[in-house]
């Protein structure tokens, strides 16, 4: 499972905004890449290899200077462009003086960073994550790090039989869930899923949040597309239309997987509401229901990595169910492959 | 030391009877395998790969549902056979959807595994542990998990002579125990040891328990046999025999070293006094003086891996005492080889 | 950076006299090998691998008795020379029954431990650390244990236009110091390094010493030799001569660099007063200032090694700052080649 690359000719989340304060000197791993990032006066944010090219100390532990940073171990400072503006005892700053810079694109509210060929960095590229901000939705932000391999979390989300499992007391409440088939459709660069179960028992976390307790139908749809990106609408209705005043809940979700390294992964993560906005307890009640849930997703999938690495190798028995996160994993692998023919 | 590899065609026990209760899911690793144990209604405990043949998901996560173990990830069902008795969202079964069962025999209080192959797995090799469960003796289970190789422990038990340094105010007493030779008998799988001293002092511990404080007899002897097992019968009785009377102390202990890494080891054992049977204090009194010692054993057992393990590699220096360890390691480097070479 | 391997033909510095009491068995480890130092009973100090030979247990955890040492696993006796002198159960003690010695020079009050070929292992050789133990000196011994190779750590030392930056509030206060090149010269087994600076600002932790606030006149003369050895002389004084009067402070340092394993280090330093020598409280305040700038060392070159580990390899930018560091990288280089071509 895993592999030891990534992909890299891509677009990761690296960072809520608010993570990224105007002040702030930020540092994050992502892809094994340990990333500077900081707001210019502008308000632009910039990206900058952490490793200060003169002995390699962190530049995160250096010192903002108008738009540049100091490095606090023998004082080089930089631009936010990477050059060195200043080596201190020496007056000559040859131009090969500068670190590495990462094209930077902030969309709505996640600050997106692109490893690969600049050249290929198209921000239009970036999916159109319009609930993370948008005046018909409402959410609170989330973030987990995760102690396992990214390719075992998009595989969580691509196989939504879990829910009645895993989630048996948040976000299931049915082995409806699992027994319906979803269809799937191969997208070009992922997989769309759609999920619906009629005349079941609605999820805990559902009623918790006005849903009604009688029969009710349930709907999934989603995207997942390279190289880990949830687009996610699912809701919840009265099976029975004359019960269903007031009562219909709409979601949406947003979620970004990112590789901190081989084993550990960031998980950037949101779902908002698309009724009673203006009802704050509501946000609260979705975000702690999810995070709950999410803590579950967490605990499986860790335990899962412990058990894969500290066993021998075997081969997993593939079944209907893993259809799309098969498809998913195929699609990964071809890309990496195309990347890496192009690289050499 | 140690090697890469574990004997497979051996009963290793793997849980006191009482750690796999009745609607339990228990887990536990053993020669790097991930075990999950339970007690079907019948109160049968069988013994099933952890890792679910699907997405490799621990079943000891899961859930009982009577004599089967459901996967809490996406809900797989398997029998106590572990063929898979249901997959949600898919009506065949393939027989290939299955975990691997163990040969699991219960005998006495331990619960003991076989994981080589299956056709060969004879319970009545199993030595009869008859301390453990018998009339004329009482006993409390004990268990310790090792920071070190098996082996090590095994060398640890087929040289009594550290008795009279790491045990001085425990078990030891005298010097004499180290000075003494045993007799080592060379058994078909393992080796029997023979030491009495005469006139000696008697343990710290078996003086609490009521040994003469005066000058005694003392004896241990005991079989080891493939792959770690122990059966030892000592104890002390005052040298003069008309201060004897009601002083004589009998012992009879069962150990099992289990491996469950290559670095980390299940121990098993107990110490039964065959004297005062109704008096729970003595048992008591027994057992804590024993755990005390076993500390101390843990101590320098680890230590002495930890320094092997971060210091360049360099031989063992071979003495007199060495060789019932020497000719315990010989069996067990044959039989290994023996093992590979049938597999091959 | 780093390497595989150490300089062994050198003097180690492995305790403080004080760390190595009368009764004591103190234990260290210095280039990977685990040393067991004790004092005899005429004061001097052995080094003895600590391994005993028999079965690898630690003789750190065993026993002294007289000027021997027992091993507290099977008994075994050593003497200062390593020899075996008991052996439980075993009359006969074949002469290769022994642990390696090392060679040790206590001067001053450092213990300096020998790990090469001891045909070389002269005394004459460690170089005078006079103001360790010195009537016009007073001094607090200090000891900080680095999880960083120790190249890095000679690397921070070798060039102190690190003090402006991360010792701003401690021990720099005035960028004057980076800006300022030192003179070096190259010394057979080191480098010599020359810094002056007129007209600036005093350290910070001067001036709680008494240092003038006004313009000061700094400097900082030192010798760095292999392994890792550094006498430094240093000093702050009012620039103009009518306000110097009682406030020339002068220092000596003493501090050595001894590798534990490639990734951790030992560093034993101290930093003496030359003036108001009957006052302890600024022998205190010398000895907390300097713990809290090597806490600030520390920090950045911990970082340093971490990023290093963790991101992948690539080359540093060379500056004209480190041309002492690369000089004495140079001689560790050859010096390490040289002993590896005599020993094959």
């Amino acid at each position: 499972m895993g592999s030891a690359a990534f992909l890299r000719n891509c677009w990761y989340v690296a960072a809520w905004e608010h993570e990224v304060g105007p002040a702030q000197l930020f540092q994050r791993t992502i892809l094994g890449q340990s990333l500077l990032l900081f707001r210019t006066s502008s308000g632009n944010v910039v990206a900058l290899d952490n490793k200060c090219c003169h002995r390699h100390a962190p530049l995160s532990l250096g010192r903002r200077e108008g738009d540049c940073v100091r490095c606090m171990y023998h004082g080089l400072k930089f631009g936010p462009d990477g050059k060195c503006v200043e080596i201190p005892g020496q007056t000559a700053i040859p131009s090969t003086v500068r670190v590495k810079t990462f094209p930077v694109a902030e969309r709505k509210r996640w600050i997106w960073v692109w490893l690969g060929d600049p050249a290929k960095a198209d921000p239009d590229a970036i999916p159109d994550m319009f609930s993370l901000e948008h005046p018909q939705w409402r959410m609170k932000p989330g973030y987990m790090h995760y102690k396992a391999n990214h390719l075992l979390i998009s595989d969580n989300i691509l196989d939504f039989s879990h829910l009645s499992y895993v989630h048996e007391k948040t976000l299931g409440g049915s082995t409806a869930i699992a027994d319906t088939r979803p269809k799937t459709e191969r997208l070009e660069r992922g997989v769309r899923l759609t999920r619906e179960i009629r005349n079941a028992a609605p999820a805990p976390n559902h009623v918790k949040l006005g849903a009604p307790e009688g029969p009710v139908d349930r709907w999934w749809i989603y995207d997942y597309v390279l190289p880990g990106l949830l687009l996610l609408d699912s809701g919840v209705k009265a099976s029975n239309p004359e019960n269903r005043s007031g009562h219909t809940l709409h979601f949406h979700s947003c979620q970004a997987i990112t590789p901190e390294t081989e084993r550990t992964t960031h998980y950037f993560f949101m779902q908002a509401h698309g009724f009673s906005l203006e009802d704050s307890s509501i946000t609260d009640s979705l975000y702690n229901g999810v995070v709950a849930a999410f803590d579950e997703d967490q605990r499986i999938v860790e335990a899962q990595q412990q058990l894969i690495d500290s066993t021998p190798a075997s081969e997993m028995m593939g079944l209907i169910a893993d259809t799309a996160l098969a498809h998913f994993r195929n699609l990964y692998q071809r890309a990496l492959q195309q990347e890496q023919t192009e690289s050499s």
